[in-house]
């Protein structure tokens, strides 16, 4: 099943659709749930329906079905309780610390760094992502992202898995230039990690088929930065799996349904498969040509990020933004 | 204005309320509005019509009122976008650094610390705190927290207080022994700060009176820890006001209507005010006795915050909460 959320100026939560594997088509289910959270909090009330919607969409007979304009759609979430980021990919770990001068946490393979991530409004896939000030160091970090239903705390990473409901893309912006200041005063990331995006649609795991395995999506996830190739990391070289990242998250506490839990930046060891945010690429020229080229993001630059399975079709949409320079308000 | 939430089996946003000044008379406002957050995202739709409910309550004559009961209350935002804590008691900062042989930050006076806090579910201000593990080192944080509408990105501290709607206390629940390890990790606190409560009642600014001057609440925070007296400092010896703890949550990104913004434990320099944390009278003891002699949380441990007007009224109701033991679900 798909899922996406139409933009509404009356309701910050959207308008649900479901939508045909090819993106074309898709029908408006907001008479049946009000919107995607709801349907987390009572999935097993609306499942059957969801079911029989999708395969009238699959067989191209669904009513009241409408065409796919995908400025219309918002982050397929626009806006949820807790967002908590995993980084849970070890050559990503290795290479942004190398970027900071940060020693590599004691536990990097055995406990999982996460944090607590903006959620309150999401930016919508093709939104303009806004940049007060160059010098603060904007990147893009391409993810995937699993959203839950209710998940109870204590929970085991093998009983996590069964708590996922869907699968997303991510980009989560981050400030590069805000963040060795904010690690040093010891709170960790805040506003180095302003709002992000999430992809035009959400995918139920059976749409992944083999793709999905232990945990992990093994598919490659693509990069276009400013219309040139950048990435195309394997997101199923995960160190933590999904269910690992779960059972971090709820160690102390109940998840709330709707909860989004992130992979961290996919990155692969085999460098030929480029990467997924500039830091990544800035420390690589450090180490191979001894100086940084590749500058951050400046007004105007565009980033493009998607999936495909293994037959070259497109699963998630595309996360499509371009940075735009505001003015201070004050 | 001061406003509640009645628990509620079918909406996890509870029941919104508005109450009489004593405490005993509520009516229920949730035909005029869904709950408390779709309130801040239109306050100026709405107000009116809430100060029309208060004065009728104020003067005994409001239709279809009813009783409260506390234990029928939920935390009075039951749920919410972000709660981004800050710390801006300095005192407390020395005190809990000193304890985890942390040094302080370069930039204490200058600039807040805060980091974004559990806010998906929280407790009711009459349940228990669930504690799976002792070595967790439960601890409870007293504060003080500001309830907003929509605020945009780069805004001035203010222009910021002006984007105050309510205010509430919160009991911030810390897992001491969980801290140093996160802390070490370097991404901030995740699994050491779980699931909270806020008061049972949110009162607008204008019900403080002369209380509220500089963007600080001018009144003693009352604890009772295991029904002894354990602190009453003054949450106007915050250093950094609630419009700088805004201007700085909103430095990067808009804030959506709902955010919390926390004070952080409040804590005064003359210590016979007592403490809000465990964590803080602790390392009193080490420093003036050369050991440490309270222990952190059992089950069992019960733990009272409330906070009264120069008058000695009530103002926000009281957080009263036990430690209860939970098994590991796996």
């Amino acid at each position: 099943m798909k899922f996406a959320t139409l933009k509404s100026k009356e309701n910050r939560d959207g308008i649900l659709c479901m939508v045909s594997p090819d993106h074309q088509t898709a029908v408006k289910v907001d008479t049946l749930v009000p919107h995607l959270r709801v349907a987390l909090e009572n999935w097993s009330r609306y499942q059957s329906q969801f079911e029989k919607i999708d395969q009238d969409l699959k067989a191209g007979k669904a009513a009241n079905s409408f065409p796919v304009k995908i400025e219309d759609l918002h982050s397929v979430l626009p806006r949820t309780w807790l967002f908590a980021d995993g980084s849970a990919f070890i050559h990503h770990i290795k290479l942004v610390r190398m970027a900071r001068n940060a020693p590599l946490p004691e536990t990097l393979k055995t406990v999982p760094l996460m944090y607590q991530a903006e959620c309150g409004q999401f930016l919508a896939p093709t939104e303009d992502i806004p940049q007060i000030d160059f010098m603060h160091g904007t990147d893009f970090e391409a993810e995937v992202g699993v959203i839950l239903d209710d998940v109870p705390m204590g929970i085991s990473p093998e009983e996590a898995l069964k708590h996922i409901r869907l699968i997303v893309l991510i980009n989560d912006v981050s400030l590069r230039g805000l963040i060795p200041e904010e690690l040093a005063a010891g709170f960790g990331f805040f506003q180095s990690k302003p709002t992000k995006a999430l992809s035009p649609f959400a995918i139920t795991v059976d749409e992944l088929g083999s793709a999905w395995k232990d945990g992990r999506v093994h598919l490659p996830l693509h990069v276009k930065y400013n219309g040139q190739f950048f990435g195309k990391a394997n997101a199923g070289e995960m160190h933590f799996h999904f269910g690992q990242l779960i059972a971090h998250a709820a160690r102390t506490r109940n998840l709330a349904a709707g909860t989004l839990i992130g992979s961290g930046t996919v990155a692969n060891e085999d460098i030929s498969q480029g990467s997924s945010c500039l830091a990544e690429k800035r420390m690589l020229e450090q180490i191979n040509q001894g100086k940084i080229e590749t500058p951050f993001m400046k007004a105007g630059d565009t980033i493009e990020i998607w999936m495909e399975n293994s037959s070259g079709k497109d699963l998630f949409g595309k996360i499509s933004q371009k940075v735009k320079s505001v003015k201070k308000l004050f």
